[in-house]
């Protein structure tokens, strides 16, 4: 085994490892892999041999000293092992083996706030570590996931090639992501999907956002599928054929891409549609609650996004349900006759929504940035997301160019695309949530977002009166309309004579 | 200083402590105190010789042995003081002065993770630790508050007489708060708001799904106020009334029943109503937020809760809302002709979804106990909240007949008091969400509540599809609707044959 001899070092041969080590080595750089397994480690590369074009690339390792050994200085070990423990412990066995300005680079699915005290350690002990969020999935990982690393900006520019050349790329003219990648066969030219995004857990952040984002806009296109499937008594194939339509106009996405994949998906096991068989109950991994309950600390009105994750919740508790159903009565479902009119509202009803669920992201991430001490570039961000993750959509572009327009824009929802669109489909969304709500059907999303829509437009909230509570029961005291910010006020309101005092 | 004297100890002379050692001495015990500010301690004791009937039973303490030794073993002390850090630094200033067995109480807002941490710690050191949810703010400590106490079993025998004699007080009969405490005057007899909740940090859960649901009962009544505001063109006092009125219903509440007082006070400063001038910011401290994450993370759908919390977010934004006000367009506001269906519409609104509130808190509670270990008693846990604390309500009586009527209730909305009264008012709480919505009018809360339900009562929900989309993107796996739960499959979506796996 040569010293020194790969570009870059990889431990952790899950399918996830596997396929971004394979990813790197289809761009020209060797890389060497490692897992604590060392007949994993001898499996994988007897395999690429047979058949990955890449593989001569590959170095297979199965003692730790000697992967580390094997990797040129300052040395770049991608970590793609279990959030949580595995990655500590992975961590402390390599430690004895690096040398000063070594770079721990974590592509897991981290929780920032641990990649924020991994760097924080590393860095002390004259190393450094760059938390990469990586989204796309198997796929993204083997031909061009979408890159979210934070750490040290020294540390970025030495990972910057690689991270570039493995990154998923977009048309620079249409925003669109180049396809047709194969092993051996990588993308050529076009915008990377990675940037850096600032110091310490910036990118986990950043990963975090997006998979809460990716919650509610999966739920938004669940509940548009429940409205035609309930109020119109649509079947799954023809909604299917609605979706299909839909990704080829503003809404066009991954997601509404497979939407009318699946929707139009027989069962192979049977007749009928797939989707019709699939049980309605949804897993989640963790990313969504975490976004919700950061929102909920910073005091971001992230409620569209809470209320995807809540969904999820509910629908999990599918027998509690089921025996529900038998009890609690709702309305009986009026069908729309004008087929036509309904399906816009929803249509519209999905953008609107869509619009206000990224708003509230990014309006997370810009609290976010002042509280931590990061510098988000959201216009960057944006077109990280563009290729590679699973929300990429041509919306994106839309949000880059919104944060190139002006990059202080205070909310996504006041930039003129949005905000035209925001106008032009309230009446339509509107309607589509008045019915649903007039006929039972639950559409926790959007509305939720149409409320958010409402009260961030609304100079006046009822809050005069909550902070009048509070003032009442616990002595919160209150400002006055009518006087400089700043000042607070009591009332005694309990007693006869009702004084209001400054405090 | 007489060794041995005091029947409990007090720690903190902020207001809360203050007024809970009064409470305590009303009741005929003798209490030490001490603050670590011995002058806060002397000013509080010669204000009491002065004006407090009870004061020969307080004895002030400016030595932290001496106040230790002044009690009677085993030693009951309570902390009042700061959340957090202040809380373990007075334990650890304790511990070298206590005897084994002696018993801290901790009356403060903790985190009830914090509890279950301390109780651990101190039951090793061989002392008893019981975290006690205090609530009712400053008038609940000084004439009875609602207590809800978590330890070992042998620690609250030990304290139970004076947390009963000390808590507020409900008729038995009808189940509303007894009134009429006044200085050396406590009342006599009634059922005390207080009992054993369970081990560790149970009873500051409790607190915390206490102020969680606080936080929704106050943004209902909001959104209602708002509706008749902004629908009807009723003015506060007008509003005020109609509170008034509905507190001789199902709906009476302190809550209500302040709201009533507070829409009709005029501006002792000025012309018209204070609520007209109160500024539209509400503040938090935490327990409303640390309620939904809890939610998030133990995945129950309390949806409401986190409306509620995202609610005064959103309305702590005032500046960007006034600027997006100007900005944002809505529909024009249609005034209602019919004033009085609609305030009915309303009022089955606020009703209707104050039972899916506390449906979401106790379902939380439930999935809580078995999360982490604890057996609680619902009905009893309504009945503690029934007098003393914020949420007070004849309502909470209805809770508890219900878990009576069923203590394995699976869900508060399947009870059939409340079951009819959804059934009954769900017509008008369609009607008031969908004018809300289509008019522009955001009603969060109610808006998430009419979801819960209609999601609960749904034998199928739309997470069919998203549960494809994560098989589609991710391999997530689906369970199929005709065949066993627990059998997992896959299908290859992109592939030309589409097969499914099992897996």
């Amino acid at each position: 085994m040569q010293t020194n001899r790969a570009d870059i070092g990889l431990v952790g041969l899950a399918v996830m490892g596997q396929n971004l080590a394979l990813n790197i080595a289809d761009h020209g750089y060797t890389i060497a892999v490692f897992n604590r397994n060392p007949d994993k480690t001898r499996e994988f590369i007897a395999c690429c041999e047979r058949q990955e074009p890449s593989s001569e690339r590959l170095i297979g390792c199965v003692d730790l000293a000697e992967f580390v050994r094997s990797i040129k200085r300052p040395r770049k070990i991608v970590l793609l092992v279990k959030a949580g423990e595995a990655t500590d412990a992975t961590i402390e066995h390599l430690l004895p083996h690096l040398e000063a300005g070594d770079i721990i680079i974590d592509g897991g699915n981290a929780h920032w706030q641990d990649t924020t005290r991994r760097e924080k350690r590393l860095s002390a002990l004259g190393f450094h570590f760059i938390g990469s969020g990586v989204s796309g999935g198997e796929t993204g990982a083997r031909f061009g996931p979408s890159l979210m690393p934070s750490g040290t900006f020294e540390a970025w520019q030495s990972l910057e090639p690689i991270w570039r050349d493995i990154a998923a790329k977009v048309d620079p003219d249409t925003g669109k992501p180049l396809e047709g990648a194969a092993p051996g066969k990588p993308i050529q030219g076009g915008i990377p999907c990675t940037a850096y995004i600032g110091p310490n857990g910036a990118g986990h952040y950043v990963k975090m956002v997006h998979n809460g984002i990716e919650y509610i806009d999966m739920q938004l296109i669940c509940e548009a599928y429940w409205l035609m499937k309930n109020l119109l008594g649509m079947n799954a194939g023809e909604i299917g054929k609605i979706f299909e339509e839909w990704n080829q106009g503003e809404l066009s996405s991954y997601l509404i891409e497979i939407t009318g994949d699946i929707l139009q998906q027989k069962d192979p096991e049977g007749d009928g549609y797939l989707v019709d068989k699939v049980l309605d109950t949804a897993g989640q991994k963790g990313t969504g609650l975490w976004t919700a309950a950061n929102a909920l600390t910073l005091a971001i009105p992230a409620n569209a996004i809470a209320e995807a994750v809540y969904a999820r919740a509910l629908s999990a508790l599918k027998d509690e349900r089921v025996s529900a159903s038998q009890m609690l009565d709702g309305p009986v479902v009026t069908q729309e006759s004008d087929r036509k009119a309904l399906i816009e509202a929803i249509r519209n009803a999905l953008f609107c929504s869509k619009i206000c669920a990224y708003a509230q992201g990014f309006q997370l991430m810009a609290e976010a940035q002042i509280e931590y001490d990061w510098q988000l570039d959201f216009g960057t961000i944006a077109q990280i997301w563009q290729g590679g993750c699973i929300i990429r959509a041509g919306f994106l572009r839309k949000i880059t160019e919104a944060y190139h327009r002006n990059p202080g824009l205070m909310n996504l929802m006041l930039d003129p695309y949005f905000k035209n669109a925001l106008h032009e489909g309230q009446s339509h969304w509107r309607k589509a949530v008045s019915l649903a709500v007039a006929n039972g059907i639950p559409v926790p999303a959007f509305g939720s977002a149409v409320a958010y829509y409402d009260g961030y437009r609304s100079a006046f909230l009822p809050a005069n009166l909550l902070q009048a509570q509070r003032d009442f029961f616990g002595s919160h005291t209150y400002e006055r309309t009518d006087q400089p910010r700043g000042k607070f006020f009591h009332l005694d309101w309990s007693s006869s004579d009702r004084q209001q005092n400054e405090v």
